[in-house]
């Protein structure tokens, strides 16, 4: 992984925990230098991680006491040929682990969008006296509500989860999802049309991929109610974001994004301190504390390897070609 | 209640679906006219909220008929006098009902607290570019986090319970709750000077009586961590808000308030605005949608006498004392 990823999911007092039941032949941020491919020659496992170079054939080749990938970020498609797998190699990704902070962020969200909270705040510091917040936000409050989760990702579903609690009626698109699977979820799975023009919250966890870039495009974007909020934590070209600051700019939708297109927007862009809006600056994954998470994940994973025992968050082949 | 609550809690429609199983013999929001009195002498149940007249001997020897007051809202002392318990009749309260909207709009907090979304979003419109958000707030994060629950009130009980999904130590500081009783809610109980000075968001749910003012003091509020919030649902008055208001001006903690003393705050308070405090005019409480959660209570508990069974939400005269 890129050194200063290292640095942060893996510091010294977490290296350390890892010789605790491993030794460490190296720390490698690309593959080609001799240096490289000594360690690699040596290698039983590899840990991976954001920033990591591409394991193609000539890598494994060259590691050929290789067993298992453990790879402390979400996405693995960037970093995997599909030789690993082919060859044997058992691959786990801390994609459920990465999911956790989303999830949260997401779920927080959802429960201030119900109630309007943030446009609140930012109209209270505006006024700084009380005014009749349920005539300023129409509906506000978080009950008899319905969630659109797009996406039964593993971001989605950890949303789910965690809603279970709330007084909220979640529904879900995704097409990959069967009527079974949402069932036991405890979700309905609907279509995207109707999630987008029946929820009062529609919150974004589909997969980057070709067949995703615009698939909240104007028209589904001019579906969505009066008074909804558009929550995308996945990417900003998930959604035609013009359409979007349209109707947010004609006072008709609120929006909390964490992604946006280009990745931050121009400074004179009209969503900046718009009232019904909130940008974050892409933060909604693991950051901070969270990254423990992740090389906990990995220190979990390493232990199973080292006690015989089967991964606990092995990728499934057949799972690769519909996830990111 | 007052006539503006009846409306907004009980509006029309769910007067309609009252009348389906009990008649509905007036609207009172005074009993001392004779038109009120004469609705009182053919009352067995009254239906009482916010803004309710004061229910002394003198009025229940008006309601011969009375057997028991289903309370909307949550705080029962200011409309009860003792006599009402003692004379036999059951009073039921929303109190539980009520404290949801509190305690998801708290949970919701806490997450964007220990990540620090908020100062970072303030940060983000100021800059609209990226900054490293690791280094602006150091610890930022949901992992190995210690959340501190001042007081197991009904609200304080409900947030441990929507916490219990996070990966979060939540402590709590309440001088009634037994170590038992904080084992069976999956949590520590703790002094509050311990909870002050060990929890990175330090949340008050305490009951606003004469013995909980001030209950976090300066010295209190000196004790809690560099980079903690206190996050305030319950009265300005639990809290010393200009030992608050110093330590937040000097960069130290963080604060989500909403209420505050007084209950607006000056126009040139210097919390307005500050990237590190969200206000909000006391909006975590039940409004909007969420009143009808409050009324479905009721209709409930009228449901229960009708059918001769238990109130699910019956008030303890022994718990008086000690709640609000």
């Amino acid at each position: 992984m890129a050194p200063d990823v290292r640095e942060r999911v893996f510091p010294a007092a977490r290296i350390a925990r890892i010789e605790e039941i491993a030794e460490v032949v190296g720390f490698l941020s690309e593959f080609d230098s001799d240096a490289s491919r000594r360690v690699l020659s040596e290698a039983d496992v590899l840990v991976t991680g954001w920033g990591a170079p591409f394991i193609d054939a000539a890598v494994l080749d060259a590691a050929p006491r290789l067993t298992a990938v453990l790879h402390s970020a979400g996405t693995i498609k960037p970093f995997l040929s599909d030789d690993v797998l082919e060859r044997g190699i058992r691959v786990s990704t801390a994609a459920s682990a990465n999911a956790v902070p989303v999830a949260e962020y997401t779920a927080a969200m959802i429960v201030l969008a119900n109630k309007k909270v943030l446009p609140i705040a930012a109209r209270y510091l505006a006024l700084r006296e009380e005014f009749d917040v349920e005539a300023a936000f129409p509906g506000m409050g978080n009950y008899d509500k319905r969630i659109g989760i797009v996406g039964a990702s593993k971001i989605g579903r950890k949303v789910i989860e965690l809603l279970r609690v709330y007084e909220l009626d979640v529904v879900v698109y995704d097409p990959y999802l069967s009527e079974d699977d949402a069932e036991g979820l405890g979700v309905e799975a609907v279509g995207l049309d109707e999630l987008l023009s029946t929820s009062d919250v529609v919150s974004v966890h589909a997969p980057s991929l070709p067949a995703t870039h615009g698939l909240i495009d104007a028209r589904g974007i001019g579906l969505m109610r009066a008074g909804a909020t558009l929550l995308n934590t996945a990417r900003g070209e998930i959604i035609d974001q013009e359409a979007l600051t349209e109707r947010v700019l004609a006072g008709e939708l609120f929006a909390i994004l964490d992604v946006s297109t280009p990745w931050v927007l121009a400074a004179d862009h009209p969503l900046y301190g718009h009232e019904h809006v909130l940008l974050t600056p892409h933060v909604a994954g693991s950051l901070g504390v969270e990254l423990g998470r992740l090389a906990d994940v990995v220190h979990d994973e390493l232990q199973r390897l080292v006690d015989g025992r089967d991964l606990a968050h092995e990728v499934e082949a057949d799972r690769l070609s519909i996830t990111a």
